[in-house]
Order: structure tokens, then C-alpha cells, then sequence
């Protein structure tokens, strides 16, 4: 059987202005071309509704899988979610479990939802998420079409999210934890919580917050059993 | 007058398998910049036939350049050029000027032309060479498309050799600001902004550096005025 293809499209001004160098499309062709899926086009373009919505209907046309990186934060020249909703023919709306996955991210809760924060959660009709266990703002997948962040650490974290839904393997489990502790007061206790369970990887992306240090704590397995060990021992640590 | 559009198209597999990182477009990103042309669409294809004679005509019918990367070397799999005699629909062959340049990279002169190295002097007819003071074998230049090699020393000194043969519009200009808050905290004052100020394109880049989350700001015109009241107010953002 033929490898299944896949094409990327990355979304960004910054990019073709020479002003970020792009890393994205580095990762995603050695992750794809370890699962033995066909890497066969990348197209970069800009922030520009009519380019994004014609390079996402030629893509998702020509190859069983697409990929795209940016666009999906917060500000007024994020326009990658209601791009795929054209290209898609569909409405996009806030939606309720995007809101709730959102919420997550901020101590304050609801309250944090300002306007700019909820475009976050606009998520096109029919769409699943992606998984961010990052900073929680989800990704989706609209048929073929998987739509994620692209700052490195994000955009990464959601392509393992996503590998084990096209390829047939085993899936991942995610759980994360916050911790609202600086991360090298964690730091050993994280590794030997690593050590005891090698079948679980564990991530740490610290943040800081209203003049607080914080670490978020991203665990993944296969295994449901030394998911759930390792993160009952990593959530003793926020006590 | 608006600035003319670019586009860049990648050719080789090495990129898309995930074994090589691209450099290039990182570097003509920047040059293109600078020098007041608009680089809109980049893509990256493999070292296939169909798939490069496409792009070149799709890419070279919508842009007023587009310069391609890669697949210009003495090997089997380097058939750039023929495609884009293709793509043109105009014969290809060894030709004189170009063999000439060839024999300079070789102190044993004509004996060093074996039928692989002579690859590197077949020229679509009509083309113009692109000086390569690096390694000797040309580019060349196909009505609006400018044909480069891939390996990055001698990608960059064929692009400093092309540039001037093209007339830039109006450089940009442009400001940044780095603003140590998130971006959602800064959302809906940068639409204000950008509402403000059409003139000026206002991008925002989220990074999360030592554990701080901050916002770079990038502002930018051709019309200084409009440049410097935007960046005023996006500074007044930082306090």
C-alpha cells in the first residue's frame, strides 16, 4: 500500500517578510517521514484571506492530509480558523468545549475570556480539536485538514497530538498539571518521577504570570496505567 | 507604485524529507525586504517533473519574479532546468557562454567537462546566465523567473548577482517593539491601532523566553508619518 501524502501550508507575514525564520516545516517533515507519511509540497503564504483560502482547497485536494501552521491566536490578523470555515463552506462560531479547554489556561477563570482571548475559541462547524497542552488555546482538525499554532513549542505538541490519529498508531494520552512553582524547584523531583516511568514522557513549559513563576506539566503515554501513576506523582508536587 | 511581487519556489526532496533544513528562503526573505519586493508565496516541491513545471507556471504567471532554489547540479535528479524549458515551452541545450564559465571552476579546463558536469551548461534558449562567482556553474534568468542553485553559498551570491537587475518600489520601513505582556493582554489595542492606521501593517509575535511571556511588535510602511504614529502608540503599550 502507498504511503499516504500529506502537504503543509504555513500561514504568515512574518515568514515571508525574513523576519522569523520558520522551524515548523523542519519538524514536521522529519516527523512525517518517520511514520512513512509523504511529505510532497510545503506552501508559505501571507496573512491574506483569499491566498489562504485558494491554498487550502487546492492542498486538501491533491493530498490525503494537509497541515497548517499559524494564525490561530489571539489578534486581528489571526484569520486562519475563519479561512478554513470558507474554504470549507461552513459557519465558525465560539464554541463551548474550545471555550472550556481556553479556560483552563487562566487562574482567573471565565472571568480571563476577554473578546480577543475568545477568538481563540472560534472553531468551524463540524471540526474536532487538537489537543494543547501547552497552553491550551486547541487546535482542529477539519477533515483532512489539521489546523495548529505556530509557535514552535505549540505547533510541535499538537503534531504529536495528531501523528497517532492518521498513522494508525497506538494513540497518545495526554494529562497536564499546573504548578504554580518556579520550574527548577520541581526539577528533581521531575526527574525522578521521568526515571521511574520511561514509558511516559514528561514535558515541563514554564511561564510566569502576574509576577509568579509557574510550570505546566505535560505527560504522555500510550499506557493508561503509567499515565494515570506518573500523574498522580507529579500532582503531589503542587501541594 | 505599488512594490512588485515575488514569489520562491524550493525544489528538493532533501527538504521535504525532513534531512535537510532550508536556508534560502530565510535569506532571500530578507533581501527581497529590504529591498522593497513583496515575496507573497513561497513553495517547496520535489524533485519531480509534473510537480516543479506547475509551480513554475503557476508562480510565474501571478508574481512579476519568482526564483527557484535547488536542482541545478550535475546528478540524475537534477532536472530543474529542463522543466523549466518546459514550463516555457522552448528547446534546451549546451550552450556556449555557459560552458565557458564552466571551465573555469576546473584548472584542467576542458578535459574536466565530463557529459554529468556538462549537465550544468544546458541553458533553456532565450535564457540570460546568472554569474555564479562561487562554484562557477550559472544560473540563469527566463523572462521573470531567476533559476538558482540550492546549496546556500552559491544560492546567496546568485541572488546578489540578480538583485540588481531588478527594480524594488518603495522600500519598507519598519519599527518593532517588544512588549513584556502576553498577547491577548494587548489584543484589542493593537486592532485600535491597526484601525488607525491602514497604512502601516502591524504584525504580533508571541514568545515565551525564561519563563516570561512577551509580544514583539513589527510595523510596516512605506509612509514614514503613518510608521512613526503607529509605532508612538504601540509604545505606549510596553508601560
Amino acid at each position: 500500500m502507498a504511503n499516504p501524502t500529506a502537504a503543509m501550508l504555513v500561514i504568515g507575514d512574518e515568514i515571508l517578510s525574513g523576519r522569523t525564520r520558520d522551524a515548523n516545516m523542519y519538524t514536521l517533515a522529519g516527523r512525517l517521514s518517520a511514520m512513512g507519511v509523504d511529505l510532497r509540497e510545503v506552501r508559505v503564504v501571507s496573512d491574506d484571506r483569499a491566498a489562504i483560502v485558494v491554498a487550502v482547497n487546492a492542498l486538501r485536494a491533491a493530498h490525503d492530509h494537509v497541515f497548517t501552521s499559524g494564525g490561530i491566536g489571539p489578534t486581528h490578523d489571526d484569520i486562519t480558523a475563519d479561512c478554513i470555515a470558507e474554504a470549507f463552506g461552513v459557519p465558525i462560531d465560539v464554541r463551548e468545549d474550545a471555550r472550556q479547554a481556553l479556560i483552563q489556561n487562566y487562574p482567573e477563570g471565565e472571568a480571563a475570556l476577554t473578546p480577543a482571548r475568545l477568538r481563540m475559541a472560534r472553531i468551524p462547524e463540524g471540526a474536532s480539536l487538537i489537543d494543547n497542552p501547552v497552553s491550551r488555546a486547541p487546535g482542529f482538525t477539519m477533515e483532512n485538514v489539521h489546523v495548529m499554532a505556530g509557535v514552535p513549542s505549540v505547533f510541535n505538541a499538537m503534531v504529536e497530538s495528531v501523528l497517532p490519529t492518521i498513522t494508525g498508531g497506538a494513540p497518545l494520552m495526554s494529562e497536564s498539571v499546573r504548578i504554580d512553582r518556579g520550574e527548577s524547584d520541581v526539577a528533581e523531583a521531575l526527574g525522578a518521577i521521568q526515571a521511574r516511568f520511561p514509558q511516559v514522557a514528561i514535558g515541563s513549559y514554564p511561564f510566569q504570570r502576574d509576577g509568579r513563576y509557574g510550570t505546566n506539566i505535560v505527560l504522555r503515554s500510550a499506557d493508561r496505567a503509567a499515565l494515570d501513576g506518573a500523574t498522580n506523582e507529579v500532582r503531589e508536587l503542587t501541594v
